[in-house]
């Protein structure tokens, strides 16, 4: 059996001699359109028990069962990390998710701003952008996304060990300091539980601004003196993060 | 007269009472779908005289004028960066241009590789995207795009002055390793002219892979355990490389 090139994620257990009936459109994708047949070799996680190579043992047209062979790669510990956004064209919140889940992001958090325009998020549609992120880059978990929320909310039951890296588009215009005048370096940032913020299109409000340069958490990050578009933004702070305090060490 | 809010990239010389004529499609948008009037504020760049508040000093369906009144930012050095990325699908790579030139790329070079599907790019339609990047973030110039060459042709007229940050996402599958190896690291590594190589969803050939890790200029560069996109790594990437070592200092 060759390594399989086409990854699933699944609901069931998996572990060795362990078969995993399809759900149907799983099996449509793999028989009707990836032409799978009997034999063929597809790997599965699951979010809890790793990576597994898994054989074709039933192919149907409405459903099919696969066989976990042997583990291909241990199940992988996700960063703690979140990611909040302020959601606001479909295809660009689309791709947030997306992008969020290929970085390494353990949570995703659409976040609703004082100058979000409060479009609603489909929750279900996003998990399945996240799931077939996690397909696609080799990941052994998915990204949870969570229904959109306040931020203030958020801000207001914040818990006290994670740190906040908040990323603002008005930064480019240098018109506000920290409070203390001179900014934290994440160099020297703890590590464990933490979560980046990315400021809306519109931009954060001032009360919002201030509120998150006061908060005792908050490491305010600039990235650049040009304006990034939000999803442009998550990427190159996820980045940042991963290189300084994640996994890319 | 208040600040700008939009920004227009032109080929004019821009001073102090300068005149601007604006072209056909140009009044259309600032006249037609921004119903400016006349009086109103457009920022104006051309890449060699910095950003100018402008005011509309006549409108009409076909044309306008704008005449600069004063100086709003000097113009801005970007950092000698090109971008190398090899084009797959059609919206991905105009997604790869847009952040190259959000993310301050002063050069953007499709390249086609061993594995690249040689789909032709539109290098007119990818320089308009990187004209509306560069009026949407900020900035006081345009990158340039070029059209497509062979990667292998560039690396053998490669400058000798040319660093090339390349990224692999086989890079994660710790499949090989540098030529003497030990990495080399970014922050030690040399500012000045750079590039950066964004591998093919396919990944790079066996011989480009030899070939790359053997050329001198060369930095390696890990984006982290999972296997990221092309456009995911070229933000993931050019932030590393801004934040290193060019001008998010």
């Amino acid at each position: 059996m060759d390594m399989a090139k086409i990854r699933l994620c699944v609901e069931h257990p998996l572990g060795e001699g362990q078969t995993v009936p399809l759900e149907r459109d799983q099996a449509h994708y793999l028989f009707g359109v990836m032409r799978l047949t009997e034999g063929a070799a597809v790997a599965l996680f699951n979010g809890r028990d790793g990576e597994w190579q898994a054989e074709v043992t039933s192919a149907g047209k409405r459903g099919g069962v696969l066989t976990c062979r042997s583990q291909s790669k241990p199940q992988g510990a996700p960063p703690d990390l979140w990611l909040l956004f302020a959601p606001i064209k479909k295809a660009r919140t689309d791709f947030i998710v997306e992008k969020a889940a290929e970085m390494g992001a353990a949570r995703i958090c659409p976040v609703q701003t004082d100058f979000t325009n409060a479009e609603r998020i489909r929750r279900d549609r996003l998990q399945a952008h996240a799931v077939e992120a996690a397909e696609q880059c080799g990941g052994t978990y998915v990204a949870e996304v969570d229904d959109l929320a306040r931020l203030d909310r958020l801000l207001s039951d914040w818990p006290e060990d994670r740190q906040l890296m908040f990323c603002d588009e008005a930064f480019a215009e240098a018109s506000y300091g920290t409070p203390d005048g001179a900014p934290r370096k994440l160099s020297d940032a703890p590590k464990g539980p933490w979560a980046v913020l990315i400021g809306p299109e519109g931009g954060f409000s001032p009360a919002e601004r201030k509120r998150l340069h006061n908060h005792p958490n908050a490491w305010p990050v600039q990235l650049g003196p040009r304006i990034l578009r939000a999803d442009t933004a998550a990427v190159a702070a996820l980045a940042l993060w991963q290189a300084t305090l994640g996994d890319w060490g």
